[in-house]
């Protein structure tokens, strides 16, 4: 499980200042989040009760009840969408924490403090499950197609970045591809959904959608270059998971591109390697080049492109936040 | 993975044998199965290639298709339905694949044919995500939320399952608990959805879910006494599974409430030992005892229940199939 600390909870709490005019909203997302997910078995509530230790920022709800509100009104099935995308997301992150055997070999036993792999495995099911039910109690089979449709491309993302684990050769292109499905398809669809359950007409939900997938992109590239050069309490999770799961991103692939031949041979050898201190070593290397910048500057553009996106729209608090919000992906605390 | 050889196919072919009347509908079943998995990522395709090693009986798919017929017509959206349950069915095999760490500790990396654990963990949730989306795709909102309503069951089975391991005082009716949700919920869920979208009225839909869930829950214990008494080659998979991963099933739940004391003392140091042997002693101590006739007798008064609860349905061949589907559930070969 990804290690919380109480200064994590200065990013929720940016964030809670940023959300104000949602608030009761996201209040009654969390009461449903606990409601559907009860269970008289007491093994299952147990182990639920730990899911929250992955409670972050509802980001996802917030931009579903962000986009209803910025493109017409919250409506009760709000409510229930920004449960259903939070509890996929929480899928995500549970699954994500199912240890691969080289990890367990390296790290020994201690490493999931839930039950094991197994437990990990089926309780991520369990809230994707739960997440679909949720979905399927609404009126319409709109959501249910698309968070479907978003969790098929959720899936072909991670299919994808498992496929290019150590993959010393990825492009630009193909973790763009991969970040935009893994990360950004989920982000889209709280925006499309948040907006098509509000009433908004298609050029709006067109637009929320643009900014969607853009703050979702921008997003994973900040968490990106923050598993590098960030600070872990600042941050507020352990930091370096990507160079421990043989992951590559954007300012390493652009390092590989455009460093000196010999810093480009050194980070090869310290990816393929084992050196224990081979993070820090990493940070020290990359971080006078200018592919930190580069990163950057992409992400910085995509979050251009979002609030371009959302220009039109007519002025609200929403609007304003969702614009704020934008902001705070690329300037969170390091 | 599951061991496959070429005799294991000699059920598909008894099975093939009982459901001449749906066989067309089967291969479109398949069909539609390959269709709605299809990426345009490579490696997707790849791993959903791995993923017809699974392929068995096609059980689930058949329940919905002569449930449907035995009591109205299949239409098309049952194609859709028996796609769909396939595909539940499937994710929950490969997530039964996910290695836990003691297990990966004893049988080291070469277990798992896939590419690891995570591979695992993302192809189960790839299945279920286009299961959902599929189901979504229907006209009506009844087939989601029956499909979701058992997959919440089904995660609760396997996660009281987890919970229980290495329990050596697991009573029979926590067992039923297990099986009923894990197992037989879903079988449940086919045989209503078959008999919902024939048109069926609620009496008939009752007495097929009477008979769905009764079948599934001898289905399991059938299951079960063959991961004790079976001949691999026959049965066609590895056996002794249950008794490694510390599950206790019927005929050791009631070998350790009925058995002479120092049986049951052997019994218990061998399920907490580590013996290489151990499933063969295990095996040769409970063959002579009553636990596996008794296994047997329950699992017979289920199938006498499932085939008395569609006795009043009119004839057909449909029916008379699952009424021979029954007795084939118990009857298998060992």
């Amino acid at each position: 499980m990804k290690d919380l600390n109480p200064r994590a909870f200065r990013h929720t709490s940016v964030l809670a200042g940023l959300t104000d005019c949602i608030v009761g909203e996201l209040g009654r997302v969390d009461e449903l989040f606990h409601a559907e997910l009860a269970s008289d078995l007491r093994c299952v509530s147990t182990l639920v009760r730990h899911v929250s230790r992955f409670r972050g920022k509802m980001l996802r709800p917030s931009l579903v009840l962000l986009s209803a509100k910025a493109s017409g009104e919250a409506r009760a099935e709000h409510i229930t969408l920004a449960t259903v995308v939070e509890m996929v997301h929480m899928a995500t992150l549970v699954h994500d924490d199912v240890l691969d055997e080289a990890e367990l070999r390296r790290k020994g036993a201690t490493i999931n403090h839930l039950r094991g792999n197994e437990a990990a495995v089926m309780l991520g099911d369990y809230l994707i499950s739960h997440s679909y039910h949720l979905c399927a109690g609404l009126e319409s089979q709109f959501a249910s197609r698309a968070i479907a449709a978003a969790t098929n491309r959720v899936c072909e993302g991670e299919l994808l970045q498992i496929d290019n684990r150590n993959n010393l050769d990825l492009d630009e292109e193909t973790y763009l591809e991969i970040i935009s499905r893994k990360t950004a398809s989920l982000c889209a669809t709280c925006c499309v959904l948040g907006a098509k359950y509000a009433g908004a007409n298609d050029a709006v939900i067109a637009q929320l959608e643009t900014y969607g997938l853009s703050l979702g992109t921008a997003f994973q590239i900040q968490d990106d270059i923050l598993d590098i050069v960030g600070d872990a309490p600042t941050v507020g999770k352990t930091l370096g998971i990507d160079i421990d799961k043989g992951k590559l991103t954007l300012p390493l692939i652009h390092f590989l591109r455009t460093a000196p031949r010999e810093h480009r041979a050194l980070l090869k050898s310290l990816l393929t390697g084992a050196e224990p201190d081979k993070g820090e070593k990493i940070r020290n290397l990359i971080l006078p080049s200018g592919s930190i910048d580069f990163a950057r500057e992409r992400a910085r553009k995509l979050i251009d492109r979002a609030q371009a996106a959302i220009d039109t729209l007519a002025d609200s608090e929403a609007k304003h936040v969702l614009d704020v919000m934008a902001e705070f992906v690329v300037n969170r605390p390091m």
